[in-house]
Order: C-alpha cells, then structure tokens, then sequence
C-alpha cells in the first residue's frame, strides 16, 4: 500500500496546440529509492510553458501526447524513500526540473544540462508540476529556508537560468553589462549580474514601462528602442549612455536584431550571452563579432545553479516583489496561462496546493 | 650619419585596387630606442595582401595612398638601437608585425591584438615588409635558431594564428577537431591542433587535392565538400566518419555554409573557432548553437604566440616542406602575387634580401 | 622653467632601520612625456610601510639609501605632460604606486605584477608619496569622481589587493569564504568577497575586537581564536560554525598555524590564498592539500584592478569609514607612524596636502 | 543461477602489514544492471599497493580486513548486465578502478575524484584487481583497441594520472616543464607533457640510470642531483641548463626538499603540481612561492582522463615499451611485489588470466 493513498488529483493537462485542460486524476506512486514525495505548492508559468501551449511544439520538441505543463515549482516533502537522509517530511523544498542520467560524458564532466537522457518537467514526454503531487529525486530537491515563502521557492528554477548565463561569462566586480530585453529573463539576469559585482547595468527594450521595472531591479541605464532602429544605432546609443562599450550583453529578447546589436555593442575581447531564443536562423554581423573577439556564448537551462539562486533569494539580493506579479489557483490555471501571455504580468504563479 | 647610411632599395608598393607596383627608394632609416634595423630576408604572402591587391580594402581598412604590403618576415638584424640587450648584429629573426600602444587597458591586460593604436605592418597606413631593410622593436623580434631557415621564420606568422584559434578554446589531449577548409590556414591550424595532442582531426574541402594536403599534414580524416550538400548534411557526413562529434571546429573558409555545418557538427558544450573571413553577414543556426552551448569564438591575429610558433617549427612540429610551396625574387614580386592569387600555391615566399 | 617652479616640500624619509625623519627639500620636477604632476593629498601607512620603518627590510628589499616612504595615494593633477589626454589640471585622482616596463613577458600577457623592472613607490630604490609634489604616469592615474574624498581614494590601493586576491580565485555568487585574520588586509578582503556575491564570510582572530569590525564589515559568521588551539581545531571551529567547509581561504594573518587551519578547513577542490607574509619558511601538511587538491595560491600585489576598486568605493560596497580610522598631517608623521605601529588603528591616513 | 556458475579462482590478499598471501577462492558473482563480468588478464603493480603491503596503510586507509591489491587493469569482457548497450562479451577493456556515487556535489560538478563515497578498487575495504573476475560499472570500463596490448591497457590507470596532472595547470604548446623525480610516475608524466605540446622538459633525479630512462621517454634535459645540494642550489642548476625558469614543475618524488626546489625554480606566475606524496608535514619556502604567485596545486587521482589516456597509448605518444619492464603470473605474485619493491623495475604486470 502506497504512503499516501490513492489521492484524487487536478492537473493541468496539455493535449496540443491551444489545447490546454484542467482534469482531474488519481496519484497512487510512491518515493522510489532516493526520491520524496511533495506535495506541490507554488508554480510558475515559465515562456517556454506558453510556447507549448500556444504552438504544439518548441522546436524538435512536440506534443505529441497527453503531457502535465509547469517546471518552476516549489512543495512540501511528505513522505522519503530509502536512502534518503538530508530531508524529512515537513521539509519545504525547490525542485530542479531537470534530472539527468547521470553516467554520460557530460554527467561526469559537470555538464549534466547536455545529458541527452535528461528527464526534463513538462519537456516532452515527461509530466510537469501543475498537479497536487510528484515524486522527485531528493539531491535535486533543495530546502528552503523558513523566510523564503513558496513563490519564491519557485522563482529558483529561472533565477538559475540567470545564475548560469552570469557563470558562462565570469561577471564579476565592475562588470559592464548590457541586458536586451526586460521581460522576466531579463529582469533575473540584471539583478544576478548585480549580485555578481557589475557596476554598470543598461537594460534595452522597445517598452518603457519594462524599462521602469528594470530601473526598480537595479539597471543604472536603459534605452528605449525605436523600432526604426538599425542595431548599429542601438549600439551607438547604448556606448553613449554608459559612456563606453559594455564587456558582455544579456541576450533576452531572442531576436536577432537584439543579438546584432549586442555584437556591434560589446568591447573586443567580450561576450555576448544568448539567453533568448528567438527563429532558428538569424542573419548577424559575424566578421564584426569574430576580428573583433566578441564570442556568442550559448545558453542552455543551467547547472548546479540551484544552490547559487537559493543564496541570492534569501538573502534579498533579488528583488522578488518585482517579479511575482499575479497569482492563480490551480482551479483557474486557464486564466493564469492567459494573463501570462497577455504580456501584463511579469511572473504568474499558480498555486497547486491541495485544498482537501 | 645613418648606421646604415642611404641605400637604394626596392619595395611593392600598393597604390590601390589591383595597382601594385615594384618601386626604388631610398633607406637611411635609424633604429630608435628599443629598435633594431634588419636586413629584410623573406616575406609571405598572405590572403589579405592579395585582398587589398585585388580589392583595394578589406572591410573598413582602405588603400587610400600607397603602401608596402607584406607581413609575415624574417631576416637579419644590421643595427641595435639604444637598450637593445637582447639581440644584436647577425642575429636572424622573424618579425611580429604588429606592435601596439602597451599602455592601453588591452595591452595592460594582456590582449594588445585589440590595441586601438596598434601599427600593424601592411595594414594601411603602416607599410609591411616587402622592402629590403626596416626597423622593428626589439621585443617584437624573435631570434630563429640557426637550423631554422628564413622561410620557414616567415611562417611565424601564420602559424601564430594557428597557435591563439588553438588557445583560445584549449585544443588539448584527446581533442576531436574539425578543420573546414583545407587551404594554408586550415593546414597550419591542423597540425598546431595536432601537436596540442588532438588525437582526431577530421578536414573538410571542395578540392580533393587540398584534402590529400591535409592528409599529408596529419589529417586522421577528410570529408570532401560536394557543392550541393547542405550543412546539415555535411555535418552528419563527418560525424559519420569519425563516430562522434567534433569537440572544436576550427572554420578556416569564410563560407557562411561552413560555419552552419561546424555548428550542426561540433558536440554540445563545444566551439567554433572562427577563423576564416567572408561576407560580413552571414545567416545562422543560431538557436542550435545556443541551446546546445556550442559557442561561437573569434580569432584576430594572436597575442604572445611567437614563441609556441618558433617551438613548433624548430622541433619539426610542423611540416613547413607542406607549407612552402614556391618562392620568388623580389624582382619578380608581381608574378608572385599571380602565383598566390591562381590558387595553385600553399605559401609564395618573396626573398627580400638585398643583392648588392 | 618649471611649471610649477621650484617648491619648498617636505618629506618622510626612511634613513634604515627606526630611522624616519621629516625632511625639507625642493622639488621642481616636471612631468614627462605621458606623466602628470600631481599635488599629494592622502596617503595611507600600509604594513610594508611599518615592516621598512621597524627592520630596515622586507626579504631581499633593503633601505640601502634614504627613502620617501608611502603607496596608498591620492592626489590632485596640476599639470599635465605631453601626450596626456585623458586627465587635465584639477583632475583628483587615485595612483597606482608600481608602474611596469610595458615591453617584458609578463606586462606582455597581462601580468604587470610580476615585471622584474615595476618601479613600485616605496619599494626600495623608488620614492613613496609622503610628500607634497610627484609625477606620476597618466595611465596609472584614476580619477576619482566627486563623492569620492581623498581619504578614500587612498584606500583604492589596499582595495585592489583584495579585488586582486578574490580574481585569483574566483570568488563569486554562493562562495563560502574562510578569512583569517581581521586586520586591515583581512576587513577589506571581507568586504570585496562580499560584493562578488559570496554568501558566506567567517572571520577569525585572536582579538574580538577585531571580530566587532568583521561583523561590522559584513562577516556573517566570527571564530575568535585561542591561542592554544591548533590548526586542526581551528578548522574543526570553523567547520561547525558554518555547517559546511569553506569554498576558499583568504589568510591575511600571515600566520603559518593558519595557513595550515585553513588548509584543514578548505573544502575538497578548494583553494587558499596567500595573501598575509610572515615567516620565510612554513611547515605545512602538504600531503593534505594535495590529495584534497586544495590549492595554495599566491597573491602579489595587483593588475588591472585600480578600476574595479574605484568602484566598489565609489558605490558604497566597501564601508570606508570602518576602515579610516585615524588621520595626521605631514608634520605628524612619525606620529602617525607610531599609532599604525600601536595595532589600535585601522588605517591611518598622512594629509599630505601642501599647506602654502 | 549464474552467468559463470562458481569458478574457483586465485587472488592476491593483503592482510595487514607484510603479510600478502596468493589465496584460492569462489567466484560467482553476476553483473548487476550497468555492470559487465570481466575476466582479469594484466594487473599494474603501483606504488600505492607497496605502501599498503610494506606499512599496512597509507595515512588514514588502514588494512583492517582482508582485501584484494591492484588498481591499474585490464581485462575481457565475459557477461553484461542489464542496460549495458555499450559494451559486449569479448570486448577487451581498462577499468578505471574508482567508483563514484553520481549524486554528491563533487559528481554533479565534475570532480568526482573527490566524491566522499567513491569505492575505489584496492583502497580500503575495496577489493582490487589482483584475481580472476571481477564485476564492474560498463562506463567506468574503456574498450582497447586491437593494437593495445593487455599490458598497455593496464598503464591507462597511471597515464590517467599524468593527464589529471597536467590539465589541472594546462600544459601546453611551448611549456617549460621540470619533472622532479624520474620514476614511474615521473616518466609517465613527462611523456604526457609532451603529448601536450611542451617544447622543454627537464627530469632531475638522485639515479642516472633513472635520468637515462627519462632522456629516452622525451626529456630534453635532466639533472642529476647532489644529496647534499640546498633546494636552492637545485633550482639555480635547473634554470641554468634550459636558460630559464620553468612555467610549471611537476613533483613526482614526494621530497619536501623537491617541492621546495621547484617553487625556487618556477618562474613567477607558474605552478608546482604536486604528485608525490611524502611526510604529511613539509617545510616549505611559502613566502617565495606566494609573492612570485608560484600556485602549489595538488592532484588526487583522475577525473574523466581514461579517453585521453588510452589515445595516447593507442595512438604511439607514449612510450610503453619504457615503461612495462617485468612480468609475472598471479602465483608468482609475491615475486612480483618484491620486485616492485626492489627499485629495479620500472612497472611490474601481474597476469591474473585464467589458466582453466
């Protein structure tokens, strides 16, 4: 007999393109060897889970069967496995979603992000978060402390997305950084290149009220794109602004104009970060970026970033309040995925937690 | 009085698009503080001599009046100027030619191929070395041991090209290299990969003679280029060939195809060394290559590499007998051009040696 | 004529060993090709200082001629030499007291520290700053912004040491840092490991005073040691009191015993910093750092961190008023001299600002 | 019932100090999921399985119950076990004899060298290899080629070493390397620096014999050393016959004094790569070493090294004949220790082939 029972369930249930359902369901499993069971609390809706919903499909990636969204999330353990010892029932955890297989060459090399048999939440074929229960590993469970709430808890999984692009290109004291794009990506990165000791911070967007929340996390700069801009232009106005040409750009817009103009921004000898992803092929001023050495690092989830993002949530180094906009119950999962397309909202929560 | 005193002399001067012209001077030139004078002994000709030859620019450097080409050199130091230590009469050297400001922030921090104010030989408006006598800086002069002839002191410079695209993404024991190109470059690069202990090296071209070059260099593989095939398929083909995925290309063409086929080819988490130069855009896979973190990486000229290339080359590392292919007088500077332009050559030597 | 004619100054020269006199002189120097003359402001008494002033020496540098003591130091720019663009009369600025030969090995590959011809103020043969008048190169002058006083800039010199030492290990977000020793060196290192985002900070000392000031600075976590205790213990202390091993050491007691405390207590794959000097030779358990690959890592002097000092001190990160604590005129310098030397300051700063 | 059924088979037991017994035993054990059943063929006697033999234990690993030595093997593969797809009976392999968890810190980080769980072949309680089967993990096993030899296979393990070793501080192209101690280890480690690209190499001994070996594994100098020489006296000899200070010094003896030596030898900026272990405590020059920023970095073992290692013997780079001196049959095993013992050979092979 299971730990828990058979419990009645809700989930949110992507069965294809626009085709996004609240069903309800049993949960019987219990924690294998190594896993906990969680009773999940607060998730977040995260671009890509938009993107699932609205397209079918992110790139090689389709719907091609029933599969539960949601990959940012926060719970409480309620019940470990054998061999378990560093958490206990009651314990208030953040899961990384991704579990990889962990005996690839890049599972012993400490780069499990490229595990090609990583088993990624709400990543086809495996079910994600926005449900009342799951059983996760436990090493990839990490406690919260009491003053980090749930939602926080659930802001770890893309604070270490940011972690891990600030990490590729070592920012670091008196970094200046250029961050295309302040959507929610956006804004994490600019607050994690603040924690790691960047001094100059310029944020770009074609909307002025995401400048001002970037003005709120911390950018010392911003500049409103004009949609008439060439990126040569954009370029020359942000080397006005900061006075000097910045040593690494946050790609987060995932367009292509944004990357031509963080090649044609960014010092010889800097990086430009490809946060976002935007169309497969993009047309970029790549003699410019290579006589000059601006590498075009790539970006892909992160890597024991959990713990780093954890730090920077607790001791307030992000500013939280300023990302978690709105807030729905699983009941009303629909309404949160619209508002979180409608642009309006920053980060929506949903709320899993069970109500019996 | 001059050490030297007048001498008539020779040079080919580039007066603009396809006007190159063998010319007398006159030299009386002294060395400075620092410097020494050198008897000019041979000078290669390099892809971007015979661009401003045949184009009269190459990106923003522009012919704008006339201009002694040639930058890759050797000979023999005449005269040392005030505090030269180092060196002195009769010693053979090859010549770094690019010498730049060492007070800047590149040049403190060790990156003075960005030197803003650097005076590279051959690049407008400093003339190269196609002359019979110039003064250089003494600690841009690395002394060749004598069983290092003065050709192969003229491929310093290529293959310190090789030796920071090498460095600049740590070639090392059991790297798997693509090399897309099979031209004097790519050769030079393959067997700098090859002695930083690549233990696969795979080249790729649309000539089969090139690949039996590459072959000859220590290629342990090669892939000939049809046409028509798509980068995808190109990059399938070599993964084929050598059972897995290249760690590192190094794209040495310039072809925008080729750096699409290095992104599909290259293993997650590896790079792309951007070697080769064509059209200033090009249009990329660039979602791939940042979800997969292969990074694309720039390569300007080099920095410190002179000696690792001296090493290379006086151990017997590299093959310079592949390499030096044809040789003419300075007399006869015009044919040698032809010559390298027609594509039968790997590296034109011009003697500069004074024959009074 | 001079530009600034000739003028009365006075100065703290170093005779040998307990020998420091005020003395009068002129000075009517102008500054050269690339330099600016600069009227002294502050200057701060560092350990070396004390070191030359009590033993005549430190290692291989001995007082073997007078010597103008003093290397933290700021001033005023009153004139300009030729070539100078970047700085103009009434500049303030912060000078970086060891100016490289630009053209050696290591000022070629970015690691000016280590030229064997730096002219280092204060190091014998070379005059320090305790004085009114220098001339200094431009390119190692920083100018101060407005709300940037004096005082301070006389501290980017202790800063950069620190910004140098947490480069060399890469302290970043979530680091777990050990300093030993919560003297000068060690509060400042505190703080710059603070600001490039580590998480946790113990301090340890033999005076709990000392260990007010780390909490003061920022420490999160204060281990007082008893003399009694050996290294092993010390590291067991620290161990428990941070629930985890330290990421890196930074020892700044100069204390063999600590060295080998950290060593203990430096996690697996981590790394101590030499930062502290004491005795020449140190006996230490090797065989442990070794198999725990815990590297012992030195740190001498600084390059290219005056920038990332500036500001760190310029945006609040480093509390500056926990640092200056004491203040004398010129004409009090050997008082000055005598309360560094006391242990009951923290920095004590000469006003070197000519009083016509 | 089993793969193998109960074989009757031989292994070599240490039971405490001195006390090394051939013992007849059952074996039956089957490969468990991800395992494969090897038939041992070449055992590697090393360095670490005569301090066991000869005192009992190394440092903290004490023998208190019996176990099976040797680490460095090769063997066939007989049997896989469930989800092993890489490998196939008849598959001859090199074990690489350490075992991490995969779920620590260090695993997920790609350090699980330093995994506090590894279950490591011959280290306390681990058996080791000196028997007729074994079960091990199928990715911890590397398939030989044909030309690789059983006896070349063994040499993966501390070839491995030499590889750790020499990416921990990145040898490369043009390095100045000085191995001090000219054993096994240090012979294997000059050959890899090689591989690496390092232009001089200078192995300095008590032996000749043992530097004569050296010159014909690569060295390009060797230096015989004095008993009575200071550490100074050492490094000065050193620096005069390659003209200059070496970047890097790789220890192999495990002498205090030749730690010292090559912290006075390495040129300012470089690194003492200690891998011969010694007395727990040594004294060393620590202020010479830290303000010339010459890094003590340790080395434990081997982390993703056994590729690298087996392209360089596959590929001819070392030199195996120099190395497998000897070779006995498992029952002649306590011969093959006192061999070992005796400092006459280089590396003794135990065959453990099954005779049935």
């Amino acid at each position: 007999m299971s730990v828990l029972g058979s419990k009645k369930v809700s989930k949110a249930v992507l069965h294809g393109k626009k085709d996004l359902r609240l069903e309800d369901g049993e949960f019987s499993a219990e924690p294998g060897k190594g896993e906990v069971l969680i009773g999940v609390q607060s998730v977040g809706i995260c671009g890509s889970d938009l993107h699932f919903w609205t397209d079918g499909q992110i790139g090689d990636f389709i719907i091609s069967s029933p599969m539960v969204l949601g990959h940012e999330a926060s719970g409480v353990v309620i019940a470990i496995g054998e061999g378990v010892t560093d958490l206990q029932p009651g314990d208030r955890v953040a899961m990384e979603p991704g579990v990889p297989c962990h005996h690839c060459q890049y599972c012993k090399s400490g780069r499990y992000n490229h595990c090609p048999d990583v088993k990624f939440a709400s990543a086809p074929p495996y079910n994600g978060y926005l449900t009342n229960y799951v059983t996760h590993p436990a090493t990839f469970c990490f406690k919260l402390p009491d003053h980090v709430s749930f939602d926080e808890g659930a802001l770890l999984e893309p604070v270490s997305v940011a972690v891990h692009a600030c990490r590729r290109v070592s920012v670091g004291l008196g970094s200046k950084v250029l961050i295309t794009g302040a959507g929610p990506i956006g804004l994490v990165c600019l607050m994690v290149a603040k924690a790691c000791g960047a001094s100059v911070l310029i944020a770009t967007d074609l909307e002025s009220t995401r400048l001002e929340a970037a003005k709120s996390c911390g950018a010392t700069h911003t500049c409103l794109i004009d949609k008439t801009s060439t990126s040569r232009q954009v370029a020359e106005d942000v080397k006005r602004k900061i006075g000097a040409s910045p040593d690494i750009t946050i790609e987060c817009s995932g367009a292509a104009s944004a990357i031509s103009a963080g090649i044609y921004a960014t010092k010889s000898g800097g990086s430009v970060l490809m946060v976002g992803l935007g169309a497969p092929l993009a047309t970029l001023p790549i003699v410019d970026a290579s006589v000059r050495e601006v590498d075009l690092i790539g970006v892909f989830r992160y890597v024991n970033c959990f713990p780093a993002a954890l730090d920077l949530i607790a001791s307030g180094k992000i500013n939280t309040k300023a990302l978690l906009s709105h807030k729905y119950a699983l009941g009303e999962v629909l309404s949160a995925f619209e508002m979180a397309k409608s642009g309006k909202a920053v980060k929506v929560i949903v709320d899993c937690s069970s109500k019996e």
